[in-house]
């Protein structure tokens, strides 16, 4: 298991990374590391969930290649609203009790994109129903072994510790496009 | 002493799992990594905890399982009141100044369940009257020696940290129920 | 200094810690992880610290004990001043700028106390003024140099990671009162 | 590149640092761990950041060896002003998208001081046109290779873990300041 992980945590396949109009992303653990923070001010209730300005860049360099970004969260939370506000994400499932695949259907059928062309990243069992349609299944390094078995790529890092960076990083080098985001990037913020 | 957490946590005794009616868990520790976010937002009072996503999937799994699980915490927070709610515990035990007992007694004697029939995890030297009168005592990755030396089984893991998600597996395991509670989550979110 | 720190790491010195009538520990990097959390919730400002609830039962065992525990800190914040009141900490002193001598030789002579009946927990530099001052100076595992050269006993564990609770432990195991005071709370809690 | 960034961490040039008259800093990943914290107080969006401590006593100590400092967020957020306004940083930009280098300009322009005169910290892509043209720049531990490839110093610390207080001893070590500042630090706080 573990040296699977590992030998899958190299590269993305080419031929799977070409294929791929949109990127999923699962919150909790994978844009987050697991954590909910949960409590009060005064009398009102406090949720917040930490995130990474390294995966932020990240998402907006997937974006910059022309991918369609989304989140897909089985649970409901307006941090995962507000983040994916701040981050220019348009496709954001967020549903109870993590029954996902019948809103990514009909989210998929209205970009008229197949399963094929879908990665998607996840971390736990909840994430297992979509890890076994898409094209190229994901997991991070804090993923259950449940996840780790499904996947076609690893990362080392874990959620909220620079996964989504790392796995952006992957995803455009296997399909030769990173030196030339990174330098578009680059180049438009030097005056 | 670490020779012998290392030896307690390769699995639990089926026996003394196949007894579990109850599962307790103390708080501050185990639910979440022992760190108390104190602080104000303008002039209210703000406490935060912080808890684990995939801790929440190992409870959803316990009770899957038919098993009752509880909070039996020392300390009086909302965080605590709102986290049970989120995950659908019904038992929640909070006592100042950590007098845990009485209260258990009574939540066992209304629900019909001896200490024999109770797994309780815990971490630090206020779980210990508990930890001796239950039938599976269990300690954290971060439990202190009072706790360890009293525990039937130890996670790797610690509190906050993942450590009741690695609980619940080895307990269902144990009870040779984990494969059947994950199998019926993925199939009944399969579509 | 990283082998005279271990070497300090190993125990206090029996007859330093018989004299010990006032424990005062610095906050920011001793109670806590040196982190100081800020932002805003709508148009208030929002301020947090993280503390950890194992140190709450290392300064309520100190407590137990006979001793008075002081907070001293170069900083003003609310957050200190909530969690004082929750562990019965009455003696606090927050001063702007680090200037922490005047107040807490005041806090001594009303106590009827000597220098050389404290211990001081520090970290950084602001900490160094009193640290050459008390009979007992001790440094956490995240202390600088100059702090760890005045030392007379150093935690392995950080602060906000235990080190508070960590350094009770061995001051009043080197009174020969650990054992004493854990079990009369152990037993207080037993119904 | 692992070799040559630890090569790198051991000390900073001494004519590069006696040139330096602005310490400019990237706010996320530098200043902090690269952790946002987002989410709602009742109906208020709560934005918190965290920072450290130890870092606060390292940029006082950089303005007491009179040189200017400057944070350079390519963010905008409102705990960078608040965290600016408590260490009296009065140099603070504020971009949204990243576009640092036209405010930057200006900032020197109205200081008199030439881009050969500034350090600058980041960790990240948008900070690379930045490091293009200051006299020093620097990465932290936890900088991606974009920036490390740049850097003429880099600290072993991640941002928020003490990278800020790190680079500030280096710095001042190699003008040859670090024990005079910490000296009068110590001396005006001794009554």
């Amino acid at each position: 298991m573990a040296g699977s992980a590992i030998d899958k945590s190299k590269s993305i396949d080419p031929t799977l990374a070409k294929q791929v109009r949109v990127v999923a992303f699962d919150l909790d653990g994978v844009m987050t590391d697991a954590g909910v923070y949960m409590g009060v001010a005064g009398t009102e209730r406090i949720e917040i969930k930490k995130f990474s300005t390294q995966d932020s860049v990240g998402i907006k360099l997937i974006m910059a290649a022309g991918i369609t970004v989304a989140i897909v969260s089985g649970r409901v939370s307006e941090a995962t609203t507000i983040r994916a506000r701040e981050l220019g994400i348009e496709e954001v499932i967020q549903v109870a009790d993590a029954r996902k695949i019948p809103p990514f259907r009909a989210l998929l059928g209205r970009l008229g994109v197949e399963f094929d062309e879908v990665a998607f990243v996840g971390d736990d069992i909840p994430d297992v129903p979509l890890m076994k349609l898409v094209g190229l299944p994901v997991g991070v390094g804090n993923a259950v072994p449940e996840v780790q078995e499904l996947t076609k790529y690893s990362t080392v890092r874990s959620g909220g510790a620079g996964a989504v960076r790392e796995f952006a990083e992957a995803l455009l080098k296997a399909r030769g496009e990173w030196d030339n985001v990174v330098n578009q990037y680059v180049v438009s913020r030097q005056e």
